[in-house]
């Protein structure tokens, strides 16, 4: 099945045990499916390396025999990035036996990770060091800290904390030729030479493979509130973020907008839903506050939020969580919504962002180019307004047959990716490019910039072992 | 005096046209001369181009031709990365005149700006459009925008708002070659590819010449508040930050530490200056709390600080400025330690960054080094304790030559620096390595790290016009 000499794979194997090396196709193949199910790949070999030397004696051998390479964490990405492809002719090294917390520093309010970390094991252990890491996403059960630093993850909390790039102060990368490349640093500022650090982080796997990682933690809020707030338009809750903003700055930790259509999915989906309001509103949002000094500061904080929305005209009704349940409840409206879908029919999913000022221009915009090329489609906007990011999710007609809706993914993709382009915006906000929009990206991106990551990656990975036909 | 051919300079000049092309040496030489005096550099041209077209012919030209090229801005660098060489050899080309600020836009707190723009005349633009732009600086009545992006400045406001690494979302960029690598995105989330834009960031004009930039820029807080307090030791005042910052968050726009000595060099060179303190303390904390909500926020937020603090016997006694002018006061002691060293004699200052926990043993440490290398040498320790950035400079002893005092330059540097490496810090926080440390970046830095940026370097500018000698 693959063009790899068994005696090569032998000697991978060595490395690091035949017990730590999977090669029976059952044991291999849950490596090349993604959760998705838009590609299958398969490999003859499995590494599952438990030092950073194994990864490097993995990686010199395989820039010495020229044979491709393909990381992969806890294997939730969304874009195909971290499974092989079909022909078989690539190793998957694991990164999962790579599962220490190296070091809290609560001092410093740096956490050091290894590459295999599950997100919701690093919240834990952060968690009784009486901190908190706010990176949050929704397959933080099985996601790993490598992935969330080779696909720069996003979620929720980048409105106050950032992506996981700047949640990243050091890395340490095992470079193509085997090399380490030791930048463990916990520090805010240094100004010696290139950001090499923020390369790695987003190149899914295609110029080295990160070990391990320096991130920031943050003391926890002693208060958190969560409100609901009922808009007139994506204008209104434009308005309304303008309000929170200058009045909380990064005590705003969460203001997702939530389209009618998403929300009503969301209500019919989960068991024992309320409303959050009693009127109907065409658009949503949900905000979050949280405050270093007290429940009764966060309390007050939201409280002045809402009213000032009111008392403006931007916000037309407004809901407070009165109980950390009922704080769920509204969280779980939110993140409730892409399973929501699935009994709605087929759906064409974009993960896009523009100008925070240009979030209102694109929904009005992207709506006429959906229902151009699927009359009757129901759009599924929803997303981290603060950062202009959206999950552009589009569901099948009602009664619509899915094959043929799903026949439409070029062309939907075509339509609203051509204003998201034209809004000088991104088409891939959070979820990178992947294997899912290498083509697109080649295509449509800046000649120039392409050409500038072509050199980069012919730099550090000659050999063109990294995790090849991904992103460039 | 220059072995660039005549001719040549006359192509050079004829693209940004001979009003903008300067030669005659009392023209060109302040180009040459840095703040510090400690290089004199020459040129035999000076070109400041109008556009970016004009930036992109010169740059084509000068790989063309292979003609080293050194970008300027303000002329503020500490380092000697923004001068010529001695041998005028080097054409410099000033971005003075790309002095634009294209587009503020508020709903998306962003400011698009060129290069030449001047960081105060940035901060009067974005105060005219009622938001702010955090990053301040000594030199921000001369520094330019490029060259803050270059050196990725940092400043006072880093605590809240990080470097203008984290403070700019995209750039435009002129190649060696000419092309124009147009990165001008507002985008807050965009997983397209590498990283790009922090490579540019930083460089100290070694990769191309950034030509604009977008900025974030944030609402004006409602309330600001400037608290003192005095400390026993930098442990006390390492406890006291973690009080601040756990109460405050980025609320928390400043926390200064200042020893005994820098605080009273201040304090005899400051017209009409009063002790902040009645009491004597070794160490001093001047603390800045923003709020966007309120001016009574603002003062209920430090007033816990303080409260906590002294409750909890991190701080012995604190006060809090009583009016803006007031305010301006504690600030004027921190921002003119460095003028009141002047006065005391010869010095050998010092740009280090460690990890903030370990803050206190490196002031430990290094104070043992320093009396080690020169009996009696006063240490004038103050900085950025919440970023682990600390300016240690350290000033003659009372009556010593200062030239056989200067004569310790390097073992002292060697000393302190040390220290730093052991700590796993940065010999230049903010500063940038230029001419000044590059010699000492490349001989102690790990060779991989050097070996992966000298790899950026020949793939962004393998003609090597591009500011050579400096950083690498």
């Amino acid at each position: 099945m693959t063009s790899i000499d068994p005696a090569l794979l032998d000697r991978f194997a060595a490395i690091v045990g035949e017990a730590h090396a999977l090669r029976a196709e059952a044991d291999t193949s849950p490596y090349g499916q993604e959760p998705r199910g838009l590609w299958t790949g398969r490999t003859p070999l499995v590494l599952k390396p438990g030092s950073v030397d194994e990864v490097s004696r993995i990686l010199a051998l395989a820039t010495e025999t020229r044979t491709p390479v393909v990381p992969q964490g806890g294997n939730t990405g969304l874009v195909g990035g971290q499974v092989p492809h079909a022909a078989a002719n690539e190793i998957v090294v694991s990164l999962s036996r790579l599962n220490r917390v190296r070091e809290i520093d609560p001092l410093s309010n740096t956490v050091t990770v290894e590459a295999g970390v599950v997100l919701e094991a690093l919240h834990r252990a952060i968690d009784a060091a009486d901190r908190m890491f706010p990176l949050s996403l929704a397959s933080q059960g099985s996601c790993q800290i490598g992935g969330n630093l080779s696909s720069n993850a996003g979620g929720t909390a980048v409105l106050a904390y950032g992506n996981t790039r700047e949640l990243c102060l050091g890395v340490e990368v095992v470079l193509p030729t085997g090399e380490v490349f030791d930048d463990l640093r916990k520090l805010k500022k240094d100004n010696t030479g290139y950001d090499l650090k923020n390369l790695f982080v987003g190149a899914e796997g295609t110029l080295g493979i990160i070990t391990a990682a320096v991130l920031k933690i943050f003391p926890k809020p002693r208060g958190r509130e969560v409100g609901w707030a009922g808009v007139a338009s994506p204008e209104a809750a434009l308005a309304l973020f303008g309000v929170a903003t200058e009045l909380a700055g990064s005590n705003l930790t969460g203001f997702e907008l939530i389209g009618k259509t998403p929300l009503d999915f969301s209500l019919r989906f989960t068991d024992n839903a309320v409303p959050p309001l009693s009127g109907e509103w065409p658009w949503h949002v949900l905000i979050e506050i949280s405050s270093g000094r007290s429940p009764e500061d966060a309390r007050s904080l939201i409280e002045t939020i809402l009213t000032e929305g009111i008392e403006k005209g931007f916000a037309g009704d407004a809901a407070i969580a009165e109980s950390l349940a009922h704080a769920n409840a509204f969280w779980a409206l939110r993140e409730n919504i892409s399973e929501a879908q699935k009994p709605e029919g087929a759906s064409i999913k974009h993960d896009i962002s523009v100008p925070v000022a240009s979030v209102p221009e694109f929904i009005a915009r992207a709506a006429v180019a959906v229902e151009a090329v699927s009359p009757g489609a129901r759009v599924v906007c929803f997303g981290h307004m603060g950062d202009g990011n959206l999950h552009y999710n589009i569901s099948q007609p009602v009664g619509a047959d899915p094959k043929a809706f799903l026949d439409l993914y070029r062309p939907m993709n075509k339509a609203v990716h051509d204003i998201v382009r034209d809004l000088n915006g991104s088409i891939s906000a959070e979820h990178g490019i992947g294997q899912l929009k290498r083509d697109e990206l080649l295509a449509t991106a800046p000649a120039v910039g392409i050409d500038l990551m072509r050199r980069v990656k012919a730099a550090f990975d000659p050999a063109g072992i990294m995790n090849p036909g991904k992103v460039l």
